[in-house]
């Protein structure tokens, strides 16, 4: 055996039989290894959605095989691809679509990559809509077996992998714009930036959503947020969201995946907004004012 | 060990706790079966619905044990039974409500049936409520550890088991009266017929919905259906269904499970409807025209 | 290895990859435990929705550890506590809020409780926000291993957990007042109390919700109740709940968790209130009449 794990994201949803069905087929081929179900509620062919769970997740994912089946392009001619990754202690499965892109680059690229054209481990099947079922479940499988990357296809060149996307932060003037790269169930709003992004002079900050204009603190944690006002936290992730303290930012702000928005740093005394600032040049391009 | 795997179906939800306490029991009585959960978001009562998506996924289930819980007669006097099917590589657990009657039909038909009447596997319970804890569960676990299937009850006729539905499809002149089986996450619609229903001569259909009449071609995979267009195509299960590139056909075209859909056969070049067919007579009863 | 088996619940849900996450926690420092999800439907913040369905499950619940995060509290300076109960059969880790205390009053009470300050055994985060990751995901997986509960940190008095909360079934005059606990997924609404509690002398009950009677037969199982009645019948868990065979009782009823029922005791022949009864005073304070 050379993997146990195999951690298996999807947009399946759970209504159907297709995840059970995927564990299935895991199970017949590779009957020691466990299953991890990061999440099989992305949106239907949220390719970047999916893609941004699994860089959030990759710092604690268990080393061995990464499922992901977010596949808008079955049945087309879409490629499917195996990924080694950290020196060949993971393997990413999937369709070649950009879903990997960013977990990719967060464990310093890829090793070795093959196109799963090696129909020998591929389930006998008639049918092209079920991939996840008939090719990346069984290779998936065979890997976790000891079967070596190669067999299964013909070696590529990962630079001609589809690239992932990602939202950039901009600046305007003072101001940030940002986009909300991910509303979490408690209604925490991940935004596209670092507290490093923000003016360091302060800590009180103009957010401007859909024209309307609110004061925000920069707080450490929810704790810190007075009841019933929105404050500015670092997730978990390392970026900044936009939270209440047991409420739902999100639905205060109306804010869902993609909204713009933008933030302006306010002299903390005044509530006016603060002049040019004097910070020294750094290597982030997106600090505000970092080009005066 | 005389089986290590246990697929869990069943119409619980994940809300609640039901499907938890059952591998709770699992655990406590089987520790070394693994859990395979095929799905537990069945409409509350649909038996139906739960015995169209074990027969989809027999192909590839583990063998071992099928626990299904779909069970809208708990409480009264319906039987519970334990099914024998495939020499022996598996067992179905569950009420005998014709829940496994198209997965046993596919399986070659049962070996041996028990009505599960021995309470000595069961639970201690004063409930009559909650027989996926009290007598499934258990049953399911001792079954995995050996224990002989005429332990758990009287061996019974299996010609006195329920049997499941299914809708027929029907023939009217040239037309095919088919019905939708299943709309799937991706909004898919199964129909209750594969693609060699159709007439072979053509591959141009009418597909009348509720009085409306569009044009649909059978394709190969998504990649052949027009963007925007409703195609048929074989699924992963050999049965045609419609379908929309990155789109639900479902939804376009107001389908759900029970709809009613008529397909007719178009002239490839003109669009109208072809006449009487020469086909030869063969072992199906519905091919159109079959009967000229 | 001491435990083998980690139970986790929590108000996660399962569109975002939190569950997946501390699963993959779990895996990389406990990869033999075997983890059973109780639910992660748990509404977002619901202290004593998650503390009863833990008092639901807990007969069949495995030994082990149970990891239970339902966390309104996170980062503020609320503790994080692991609780030792039944002679260290088990040990639950969570937020201390309540959220163990019906479970803890149902094992005999706790054993030995620490609070978990030793950041040896957290994961490395600049984040307050994600406990269930960074904290308690950690702690089960190390309690699992074989660590000392000592180990996690200091002993704390049990008196000063929080408690739990529980509504009071209360009596006027011949009548119960009643509280719904819980709706499950079919429509039954649990009571907060048992058969025991009813009057003996009859079987037939005015139901008052809303300010509307109704008349309700107690029942022995779903079969004795007759189809489109609603009726009381003892539940899986030993307490009275309101159920229509086949059908929802909180649909028909408008009844939700914390919803209102008074309960009269009806003369079975004629279905006008009974007179003051008769009935031996008893242990119960809750009878009705037993205080005449």
């Amino acid at each position: 055996v050379r993997y146990d794990t195999v951690t298996f994201l999807s947009d399946y949803g759970r209504a159907d039989e297709f995840v059970g069905v995927v564990h299935s087929v895991l199970r017949n081929f590779a009957p020691d290894a466990r299953v991890i179900d990061l999440s099989h509620d992305i949106e239907p062919h949220d390719v970047r959605g999916a893609g941004l769970m699994l860089a959030r997740a990759a710092p604690q994912l268990a080393p061995g095989v990464v499922l992901g089946v977010v596949d808008p392009g079955v049945g087309t001619d879409r490629r499917g691809v195996a990924i080694e990754i950290g020196d060949g202690s993971s393997v990413l499965v999937g369709p070649d679509n950009g879903l990997f892109a960013h977990v990719v680059a967060m464990c310093g690229g890829p090793d070795r990559v093959v196109s799963l054209t090696n129909e020998d481990f591929h389930l006998d099947s008639t049918s092209s809509t079920f991939d996840g079922r008939d090719v990346f479940a069984p290779v998936a499988a065979h890997l976790c077996q000891g079967v070596d990357l190669e067999e299964f296809g013909e070696v590529v060149d990962p630079g001609t992998m589809l690239p992932g996307t990602m939202p950039i932060l901009t600046n305007e003037d003072h101001d940030l714009l940002a986009e909300v790269l991910w509303v979490d169930r408690f209604g925490n709003a991940q935004l596209n930036m670092a507290s490093t992004d923000l003016d360091p002079t302060t800590d009180t900050f103009g957010l401007v959503i859909k024209g309307r204009t609110r004061t925000v603190g920069l707080a450490g944690t929810f704790g810190d947020v007075a009841p019933g006002k929105v404050g500015l936290i670092t997730d978990a992730h390392g970026l900044l969201a936009l939270v209440i303290q047991r409420g739902s930012a999100a639905e205060e702000l109306e804010l869902r995946t993609g909204s713009e928005v933008r933030i302006s740093p306010l002299d903390k005394s005044t509530g006016s907004p603060v002049g040019p600032t004097k910070v020294t040049l750094g290597p982030s391009v997106n600090r505000p004012g970092g080009d005066r």
